[in-house]
């Protein structure tokens, strides 16, 4: 199989991006790796396997590399006797937050008829604004952390008792979070939050919790990938949860009751349902007393999580042979003929 | 101005887009109109004014148009000479239905930057889908009829009282929908709606109601058209439906309660927020005993309710004027940078 990674974006988490995707080089074994970046400005380069070092973007000389033009059924190189078509079956979405998250990558596949690994544009929809994610929970029978909206611009107080943590409503990556833990730490949080969306959620920092995370996707079975207990401290910030995405080797399995790990697994399974089709995603999820919340849906987490599968490569490989497509719409012009026959001009 | 009109697309309502974008022809009187085609299998062609009648398309005539490109800022063609730009200010999205109502059109626009009169990606997973529409007009204090939801191969029972309304979740225009009011009518009413969607949608059909439509948009200030009271049967079949989609004359407004209007008003505007700026949208409201009750939002409404305006033209050029764009991220590579710094490399 041909694999194409697609990484980069115009996205704040553009750099965790190309650790992805410099991560997957090492994890595909037999699987042909063809690298498509997307640059700043939105261009895509064709990316030999030998650059695929964070220097060779850093640096600009990405810049150097050979340019792709997207068209009908997939990414061509323009040159003097035409145009050259990249071949390849499946494209893995790996760009993290905008962009890739949203649903705009997604769009571009599924308009250009190209077969492709990620959330769908719904399931984007969904899970790149946590307020979404809060509602959609809500609505499928998954409990979630309480929360109160902060409008840009709008009035700053809060209703919920402190230590409360603040998120920009759809950045991924703990970027523009904070814990707040005294008054005055508020407005300084909300600055920083406010910097990155204009809405912003505030929920109780909640105590006495484990977090557990689930990933895993439907090929033509469930296929869950261990349950990790990530070890943190409070929470992981940026550039430690950027170390995160270079990750290829396995982690252990958390030690969790069974009856737990049940619950865990059920919730996964009611989250991703038919909405993540063809995607591979990790679940963060909350466990107190027994009771299991969804804290967030990572559409495209870091390096795929492929340290989580007992067998990374073989899985997308069934995923990708497994993707289901559009319904083809068949334009027959009946109406158009009816009301050209109605007025005569028929 | 110069107003690019994209119409057709990949979706059950490509016809009537056409129509809606015959019916813009005449709309528009001092504005310069670029009409650029989607096809059944999503190229874009370049259509000449003179070439905008329904037969053009019926006929297939439509594929002797110039073939156009997308790329970074723009639709081009290409010729012996190397590409040509088509040039304007602003494109209205105008595809009803899939591509152009779902938010891959938007996805386009945003990614390839250009401006562009739609919803955006957001606002069109929350529009497009009515399940979607429901969880977000709950989450912001606006009442919509009740419902319970069906899956294609799950259960068919309904537990609300007959008659009811079964829908589709994902399509506008009426197709697909129907009213049971015997219950041997309902195996082929779900049949019907599941030809066109996984997720159905079973509402109460209300009684002793009225029907009133409010369209509008925000500019630099609120601009909402008169309310309408549609005049229909039932409800409008598609092919009724499809003749609406050509209007370009003025209708009288609805005699309406000056409470009961403001209360219209104000719905209107809590629904379209933040969320939907950067389109015209035009809501469906019920009323029932003083209550408002939002039955659906149409994101790109037919011939986009032009009929409904004073002056349709100047508010799509203030709109045009007054568009707002993504945040620029700026790449800085900072965080590769102190990677390799921290490993030596740099």
């Amino acid at each position: 199989m041909k694999l194409a990674v697609l990484f980069g974006g115009s996205s704040f988490e553009h750099e965790i991006s190309i650790v992805s995707a410099i991560t997957m080089q090492k994890v595909f074994k037999r699987t042909e790796l063809v690298n498509i970046f997307v640059s700043e400005s939105r261009e895509f380069f064709l990316i030999e396997k030998k650059d695929m070092k964070s220097k060779y973007f850093s640096s600009g000389d990405y810049k150097k590399a050979k340019k792709l033009q997207l068209q009908k059924g997939s990414f061509v190189s323009g040159s003097m006797f035409g145009d050259k078509k990249v071949e390849f079956d499946t494209l893995l979405n790996l760009i993290h937050g905008r962009d890739g998250e949203d649903g705009k990558i997604a769009s571009l596949m599924e308009f250009f008829s190209i077969p492709y690994i990620s959330p769908r544009l719904e399931a984007s929809a969904l899970s790149y604004n946590k307020l979404f994610t809060k509602l959609f929970a809500q609505s499928i029978g998954i409990k979630t952390v309480p929360y109160e909206l902060l409008h840009k611009n709008g009035s700053r107080e809060i209703n919920t008792s402190l230590p409360v943590i603040v998120k920009p409503s759809r950045l991924g990556s703990s970027i523009g979070v904070s814990i707040v833990k005294d008054i005055n730490e508020l407005d300084y949080a909300l600055d920083v939050a406010f910097e990155f969306d204009d809405l912003v959620l505030v929920e109780p920092f909640m105590s006495g919790i484990k977090e557990y995370n689930q990933a895993g996707c439907y090929t033509d079975k469930w296929e869950l990938s261990i349950i990790e207990e990530p070890h943190k401290e409070e929470f992981l910030d940026f550039e430690k949860k950027y170390m995160d995405f270079s990750r290829d080797g396995k982690v252990t399995a958390a030690s969790v009751d069974e009856a737990i790990a049940v619950k865990i697994q059920d919730s996964f399974k009611t989250v991703y349902g038919n909405v993540f089709k063809g995607s591979i995603i990790r679940c963060d999820f909350f466990e107190k007393d027994g009771e299991i919340y969804l804290n967030e849906i990572n559409p495209i987490p870091g390096s795929m999580a492929n340290y989580l599968f007992e067998n990374f490569e073989e899985m997308v490989i069934r995923l990708s042979n497994n993707l289901s497509y559009e319904q083809n719409i068949k334009i027959d012009y009946a109406y158009i003929h009816s009301i050209q026959s109605a007025k005569g001009k028929a």
